[in-house]
């Protein structure tokens, strides 16, 4: 290994150069230094879900007599980090806009607020969850209990990463819901954007390659299989040709909806009437009414057969 | 942090009493306790996996000539552990069925019997596995060795937890067959219920979205895609409207079947004969005899140029 | 556990010589032992990529007057195992062509001369990495801040680890490459090949079940949506009827495209012209000349409704 150890003795400081060099003078204005990435998010995701449901994610068993220091212990772990970290988002954003130095009091008291905020919802985060676990029971012939569900759907994994994310979107917490949501993306293939607004009794089959945006709203008692794309038709762009934030561009789904396998709804002014089914694959850019039927007419496959 | 820290000290127990008897009170009748959760599974798959492949999952190198070692630590730590887990899921299944209390020693007896067939099998295994990789060598011309297909290719990652956990499911051993079988959809996006059954020469290619449901039986030589769906079609549901558990609902796939991306076949009444070719994004909702290719009749797509 | 630790003392022995003897006798000529597997090449492409991305792959915060030594101390490491990870393979390979005897010193010359031109490399690879985050800025009117694509866009690290692997690739790594860009499509669902080429400002929004094969190419300021595959149509068979390895058979797309979700795009022949649209589920096996828009033809849904 002489000549790479040669190589890197000599070499190494000028790459690093470089490189320092361009991650101070690219785009990122906090170069996140300080931040820790999204490592430490993943943390008190992981002691907020073990407060919401005990002996779940740990990884030795849990003596049922002290549920309560596990619960108790893992809140506050999560909010001391999680006030940590909101803090960090906001001075951030304080100094992108240049309005104050680093440590404002404000951005601080801000962090503390939304912090005790979300713990507060925890138990009615947790009274929810339960109507989304009761639904994947209800919706799915497979699931033999209840325990099951808890344990190995990835349904309640993104579910209950989502409705943590979105308790901290609705209070204006920057960059760490979405970071939240991309972590359950990322072990369940499915990709709802925390700005989302989601009904109790919500479950998703399978779910690989589901896309739920930013702006949809979902009732009650919705049911979604594999690959659902509730999406954007196309977005207003501004003068310099980029695409303008903020703005409605994902379709309503009322309550007590079905939507199969592969299906795509898109659009802001598209609404999904309650009682309605969307069938496999459809593709629909149009409102339907309260408890429409939609089917694909299937093009019959040619089927050809040599040896009959 | 001294607003954070004193409302933690006010406040936290009384949220942890609320998520407490949540947690009581909810439908999980064990509440999970003791069971400590999915990582336990993850960690019995991961030593039946470094058992069948040496070297493949280990974090550090091995010695050639303590191969033999390295198996034989792997089964014993993966067969004491997972007669454990069997044991609490037997127990807790006693429990919720009021049969009897804790620690009765049928359930302990059950549970070694399961572990001992399923370590008695893993050669076994292994040998149906090694044609797993031998069928995704010869059907991607993108693989270059079969060393390739063990360390990167996840049709192994999902085949070789699947072939473990539908072991475990023959025997009836509840629980466990989902959680790992769940996780190799966290890692690879193709989810295969552990109660299908599957042929050797199996081979998924690429495989995210794949969803392949529990009552399908799939024979030899038989190649999958990307985003292939083998689902119901609609399920019966009892006097409650709830669904009706256990009925047969997906397809039989027979042997030497090639299935092309995002097609989608569903049924439990049908049946793809052997040597037939689905073509991609096909849907199908009935039986094709043998050797039948089925296409679909491709919607020409729509091309508009105006600089032309 | 009596009756387990009796059968494991008595039976364990057989159970490992079966395991083992499979091990030998299988196809895998190197059967890995010393490769240690997948975890070391995912240490590499952390260190890499703390390295062009420092503070946001780190578990704990970082100092922003050590960003140098971070970056440096990276480097080193990753530069250290890549380099024997590299000459491990190449040894292999040696031995499965049985050209030479293990230890032979131009394996580990050419893995010493690989992982340095890699690592001399690794500012541009940032500067191209820094057009993509900025193409996703562009590309999605989600995105509130760079900082928000690089903690949370699957395309993000999909694409750093993409560019590093197809350094590796065309320097003809073996194995490796495919081990990294595998792992990529672990976290993101996303499976593009090593081998493809992608120009600069690359965007793939949400992604999970994006497959880029082998031998495509893609050009500058391509925009890619989740679902779309960019595949073959059909593979020549040799005498054996075994896939021939190395022929192209994927398609071009050139600059300035964008396909939307769930597009199919078949074919080695298959051309792109620039500045086409392709929209959402289409199936395209043709070329298509330059500023095309391509739709389906969608097939207007059934709706029905009996309470209208």
């Amino acid at each position: 290994m002489n000549k790479l150890n040669n190589w890197l003795n000599n070499e190494v400081t000028e790459v690093t150069q470089k490189l320092e060099k361009i991650n101070q003078d690219s785009f990122f204005r906090d170069k996140t230094i300080g931040f820790a990435g999204k490592e430490n998010v993943y943390k008190v995701l992981h002691n907020l879900r073990s407060a919401l449901f005990p002996g779940v994610y740990e990884k030795y068993p849990i003596d049922e007599s002290k549920v309560n220091i596990l619960i108790g212990n893992n809140i506050r772990t999560a909010a001391i980090e999680l006030s940590d970290l909101i803090e960090k988002v906001f001075i951030n954003q304080c100094r992108i806009e240049e309005r104050t130095a680093k440590g404002c009091s404000e951005c601080k008291d801000k962090a503390v607020d939304i912090t005790i905020q979300l713990i507060k919802k925890l138990p009615e985060i947790r009274e929810i969850l339960n109507t989304d676990i009761q639904a994947a029971y209800n919706g799915d012939p497979a699931a033999r209990s209840h325990e099951e569900i808890l344990l190995s759907y990835p349904a309640i994994e993104v579910i209950s990463i989502y409705r943590l994310a979105h308790e901290l979107y609705q209070m204006q917490a920057p960059l760490i819901p979405r970071i939240m949501t991309e972590y359950a993306h990322q072990i369940t293939g499915i990709d709802i954007h925390p700005g989302a607004e989601i009904g109790e009794y919500f479950f998703i089959d399978h779910g690989t390659g589901v896309v739920i945006g930013e702006t949809c709203t979902i009732g009650k008692n919705v049911k979604i299989y594999q690959g659902v794309t509730l999406g954007a038709k196309s977005f207003a762009l501004d003068e310099h040709g980029n695409p303008i934030k903020g703005v409605k561009r994902h379709p309503d789904i009322e309550d007590n909806v079905i939507i199969y396998a592969g299906a795509t709804i898109l659009g802001g002014d598209t609404v999904i009437g309650h009682d309605s089914v969307i069938g496999g694959n459809v593709w629909l850019t149009q409102s339907v009414p309260p408890y429409s039927k939609v089917y694909n007419a299937q093009p019959s496959p040619i089927i050809k057969n040599d040896n009959i």
